[in-house]
């Protein structure tokens, strides 16, 4: 609708956001018609971007797969890891892209891998012709639990993190258990600090879980059953609160627990801290923080680091440092508009948001925490 | 909403996309606050990018009306034209942009300038931080009909215009007819074109008045009362064009009219033809092809080719090659997902599309065009 008035027009119109996320089986199963849904089948072409390590243990099934339906692939292999978030490698990918046409929307750009791989592969889609389809197939935990089921894409630029990108909706997400199998065991742990970030803060009942099933599902690679039923919850509650908040037009986010000195943390040592690693150090400052505040009660507190303790993710303390993190708070709150609305643990499973963070109270907080953790 | 149902969970949400366009008397007089609307004013920041012509005639007044209001501006001059429309020089308003922390919704980028200098700077407001507002005061004919209507944002990549892009809603459009006046008559001639494109193929009206007025008008720069209402007419049809069909879920766009074989000779020709120069090349062409189709009867051909000599916009007819335009069809075919879906004129102010242009009927109304405009 527009309606001209003398001097004056007006563009109100909504635009909607649709797409599933899907168990599938065994997605390189050339019985499986997973990974070419929501798209053109006869005489198709699909762009495939797989993360390097992915590629190695299943490149030659992925390209049985495409040969079998008759679909002509470009296949590209791609480095995990932050090395492939740049702009350089992001205008690689457009580059190639470019050079093997692809309808604009009913050929959907596939990706295959972890958060880092669907990240800038999602940046690509959203930017290529102003945007075309794509298909997530997380590879990783992170991924699975975490970046593959919002829509948020981009790469690193300018030294921090995540500052190019867009809210760029997949066409559908296949969650395939099986892959997370490769994994490395530190790699599982780097996801798994998402799934404690969405028990600690709004979900006792998962917490519950990885209390008891926590550990031996990081042994299993989450290929038991108790490990299948945390994969589930943890998506449930992430979708709870990303699919309500998709363009994050409420600020005060749940999911951003952790998510507020880990930013200063990840990108100054990059070269030492995961995503989820540098989650879990504010997770722990965080809980000490509320604890301070009287906002956590002590037994609270302590089955939070009893469950860090239990599923051996203890981080490295001393990368902690106030500077940083207060600079970290800073950055948040231009990105938060204004406020710190850092949110804190107020029970198992609970969460409440305050904008009055003190420098001294990080400090503070860090002595403490290593007091706490002192063996 | 998210439902879970076992194996599957289903993301669908709504989202609002809302601007308006707003006719200013003089934007950059200090006691104008429509440059500071949709923004926080006390204590505020904004990231002004402006056009290096535009910053010639008008710099101190930008600069004096941020001052009057106390809001802390980083002015940014930026070069005209297809030069601006880089990656790399979009790169680099970022990293300009990064390193002057502005609040992530209530401190809009401001876009003051042609379609070129509006298509980048929206492309940066839709990638820093995924999306920060923005508002566009276009200062061309291009932009003030055109470009800043719509919602498309975008740099050239690959050799390709506008391949990598988004779609970036402005917050706002401030149209302040006086800019136009230090145009260059090239320029108005420019924007001239996308106005024909409009009256022939859905606006007989807005076609009478341009055969009326248009002449007048252009010399006038449009400052006269009839080429006020040939601007306004022009915006009513472009936005009840676009506003339905903001993100081309629809792809048969009858504003697209001039935009399939044009997309390749403004490539190719990149430093002899304006877009709207390109866009009149196409439309003359289309029209032939028409007339040789016995779509369009001989009297509307006539019209128009009439028009286009009394606006005295006539073009280079030597640089239409077949196979450019022929390829530039193909091209055309990928973004329309498979089908060439050009509209060619069936009447002043009416339209159909066609799927099947072949190549020698190209070669043949280029033939024709060149009898037709034989002196
Ligand atoms: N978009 C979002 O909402 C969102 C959410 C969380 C995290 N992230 C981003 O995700 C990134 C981290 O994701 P990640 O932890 O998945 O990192 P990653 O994508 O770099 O993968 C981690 C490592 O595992 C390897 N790998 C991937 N799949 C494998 C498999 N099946 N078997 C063996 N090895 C495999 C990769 O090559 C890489 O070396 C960060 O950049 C973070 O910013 C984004
Ligand atoms: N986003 C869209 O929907 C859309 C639509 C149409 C065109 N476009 C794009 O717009 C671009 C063309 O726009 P344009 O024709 O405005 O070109 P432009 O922005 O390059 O401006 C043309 C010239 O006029 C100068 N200029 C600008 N304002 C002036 C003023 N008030 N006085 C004197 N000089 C001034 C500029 O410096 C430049 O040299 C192309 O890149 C085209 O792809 C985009």
């Amino acid at each position: 609708m527009s309606g001209a008035s003398g001097m004056r027009w007006q563009v109100s119109q909504t635009r909607r956001v649709e797409y599933d996320l899907v168990n599938v089986e065994d997605v390189f199963d050339p019985g499986s018609e997973a990974l070419l849904s929501m798209g053109r089948v006869r005489a198709g072409r699909r762009f495939v971007v797989v993360d390097e390590c992915v590629y190695r243990h299943h490149g030659p099934r992925i390209h049985a797969y495409f040969a079998h339906h008759r679909i002509q692939a470009r296949i590209v292999p791609f480095p995990g890891g932050e090395a492939g978030k740049t702009v350089e490698r992001w205008l690689g990918l457009l580059r190639e892209l470019d050079d093997f046409p692809i309808h604009r929307r009913d050929e959907p750009v596939i990706a295959i891998g972890g958060g880092a791989l669907t990240d800038v592969v999602g940046f690509v889609a959203s930017s290529y012709r102003r945007g075309v389809p794509h298909i997530k197939v997380p590879t990783t935990l992170m991924g699975y639990v975490d970046a593959s089921v919002g829509i948020k894409a981009g790469v690193n630029f300018n030294d921090r993190k995540n500052r190019l990108g867009s809210f760029e909706p997949p066409r559908r997400v296949l969650l395939d258990r099986r892959l997370l199998a490769t994994l490395e065991p530190r790699h599982l742990r780097n996801g798994l600090c998402e799934i404690v970030k969405l028990a600690v803060i709004k979900d006792a009942e998962l917490f519950g879980l990885l209390e008891r099933h926590g550990a031996t599902g990081l042994r299993a690679a989450f290929q038991d059953a108790h490990g299948g039923d945390i994969l589930d919850r943890a998506i449930d509650g992430m979708l709870e609160e990303l699919a309500p908040n998709l363009f994050e037009d409420e600020l005060a986010r749940k999911v951003d627990f952790g998510h507020t000195f880990s930013y200063g943390l990840e990108t100054r040592f990059e070269d030492r801290l995961l995503h989820g690693e540098a989650v879990l150090l504010d997770i722990l400052v965080s809980t000490a923080i509320a604890r301070h505040r009287g906002l956590l009660a002590v037994g609270h507190a302590a089955r939070i680091l009893g469950l860090v303790g239990r599923l051996g993710i203890a981080p490295a303390l001393e990368l902690l440092d106030v500077e940083l993190m207060w600079q970290s708070l800073q950055d948040r709150v231009e990105h938060r508009n204004g406020h710190q609305r850092v949110p804190l643990p107020a029970a198992i499973g609970e969460c409440v948001f305050v904008d009055d963070i003190a420098r001294a109270e990080i400090a503070a907080s860090i002595d403490t925490l290593k007091q706490w953790t002192r063996p």
